[in-house]
């Protein structure tokens, strides 16, 4: 059984990053081998300048060696464009796609609506996604409410394929995943990098504890008695503490006496500890940057006999051979 | 100075492929350094049969061979999906292609209106066009009244991605073609596959001969004189004969006394002659498809050389290196 995900190389990643999307993708190595690659391809598709690029690309797999991807096991971690094989199966895959589909996508017309140019990237980025599932013969597909869609396609298009060439593709099931964390940002918004309200995992501890020392409270003084359920502290401590831990702190809220700075204090120490070994981790990487590029080297190499294996199917297929 | 043309395998060609479209490209070599390709990741955009796709590549380079493409001097003859380089570029520069721009382009259109289903390969071919073109930095693309608008599209991309991330690409121009020769078909009609009305190259002497003796002329009878000017069989003639033997059937036709069954076996004699040396090669060529194929080999190598050169600039520019 085989799990295939991906994720756009952006940039310093949050702790919304984390509870949100890095943790299940950790989590899932445990239900299967899984296929985890960084989509430079696809952030072609908002012309990101190359340079940042290049290293957004290093960031993200350093990040994900940091937070727990084990390639020494499970894994297989890549960079999407060193399997260029992607972009053959995306030619071929382009002539059962019917065109009405991509109109209909919901990806196209948000990024439209966001100002990004109408490029030809943006309209085809489906197909390139239903290469990246069908390229590896994946089962199963984690996504979330954004990619649902795209799955739906995907057997669209593999659906078609097989029907008109025989028996190619295994059709991918849809991984429902986990219960997603919510992750408030310091201002109580869901955190994103786009409303500047995010806490960086790998921040340094003054800056941490600074956006931390940010997040937005009610009024209430010292004394008062506080709600634990609608503070956005109490949510954030959530994700790193132990339910006992948790409910501690609830105790403390309702009983008053107990200020939001204290509950700042307690959270940041949690969260620098919960850190701590990616942390560690991740130091220890920066300073071997070839280690984690042989990584993604060797990820590449198990990914390309994949997708040789169903390039030479396809081809055969569709008459290319 | 490199040449860059290629053509769709469609089956068992005719007089009209010969002097429409490849005797321009058998003469264009003499210009320079020639990439011919067999464009079958192209012909998956209407969905040929496996078989047939994979036969008509096979006959098209046969009769590319026959007819005098020259191969050991300075032409390059490839398929087109023995360099799949030329996919990944056109990923890469679909995000440099306007929606806009494709919804303009006619083939599309005419496609469509021709009642192919419409799907994303007709939609995008303007860019696998634009990457066969740039992938081999391509001084000269010769066009026909078809392939204008398609170089136009070639040139605004190119244009876009070099004042985008530097001067990568060649903006190739176009080559005016010398005159083509209109080719009548038995119908009088242009001759195409579509109207049923061709002569074939490499048909049987019967076929051929049967074809010809249905050309379609007026009624006049044999005394009468005749109008040369306005006769398929002349038109026909004139491709074949020498400028001496044209006139002096144009005289034999105002003179009366020389009938169309006359002019017709005047025609087949010519005909027949004018493909004699071509039908001999192909006759060594069929004999031998293993050698075909290794000339297809060796002219993807050589492509491949250039396509990697210029793929290593393209990924440094955009950031995937």
């Amino acid at each position: 059984m085989r799990i295939l995900t991906g994720i756009q190389p952006s940039g310093t990643p949050h702790i919304g990053n984390y509870f949100g999307a890095m943790r299940q993708i950790i989590n899932i190595q445990e239900k299967g081998e899984t296929f985890v690659f960084l989509a430079d391809y696809h952030s072609l598709t908002t012309s990101p300048e190359p340079e940042q690029l290049r290293k957004n690309v290093f960031e993200l797999a350093l990040n994900f060696l940091s937070c727990g991807v084990n390639t020494e096991k499970n894994t297989v971690l890549f960079r999407q464009s060193d399997v260029p094989e992607v972009c053959e199966l995306t030619w071929i895959l382009n002539n059962v796609t019917p065109v009405g589909l991509l109109e209909r996508a919901h990806s196209y017309k948000d990024k439209i609506a966001k100002g990004f140019a109408p490029n030809n990237g943006l309209f085809s980025y489906p197909v390139l996604m239903a290469s990246d599932i069908l390229l590896y013969q994946s089962n199963l597909v984690p996504v979330g409410k954004d990619q649902k869609q795209h799955l739906e396609i995907t057997r669209d298009i593999a659906i078609k394929f097989n029907n008109q060439y025989g028996d190619v593709f295994t059709i991918p099931e849809e991984l429902i995943p986990e219960e997603v964390a919510i992750v408030p940002g310091t201002d109580g918004q869901k955190m994103s990098k786009s409303y500047n309200n995010t806490i960086p995992i790998f921040g340094k501890e003054k800056e941490i504890r600074k956006a931390i020392m940010n997040v937005v409270t009610d009024c209430k003084q010292l004394e008062e008695p506080k709600d634990p359920e609608n503070c956005n502290v109490v949510a954030l401590y959530k994700l790193v503490a132990t339910p006992e831990e948790l409910e501690e702190m609830k105790a403390k809220y309702r009983a008053g006496g107990y200020g939001y700075g204290h509950a700042k204090l307690a959270l940041f120490d949690k969260l620098w500890a919960y850190f701590e070994p990616m942390r560690k981790r991740r130091a220890e990487l920066e300073r071997n940057p070839d280690f984690v590029w042989e990584v993604l080297r060797n990820g590449a190499e198990k990914a390309r006999i994949e997708a040789r294996k169903t390039m030479a199917k396809v081809r055969e297929a569709v008459g290319l051979r």
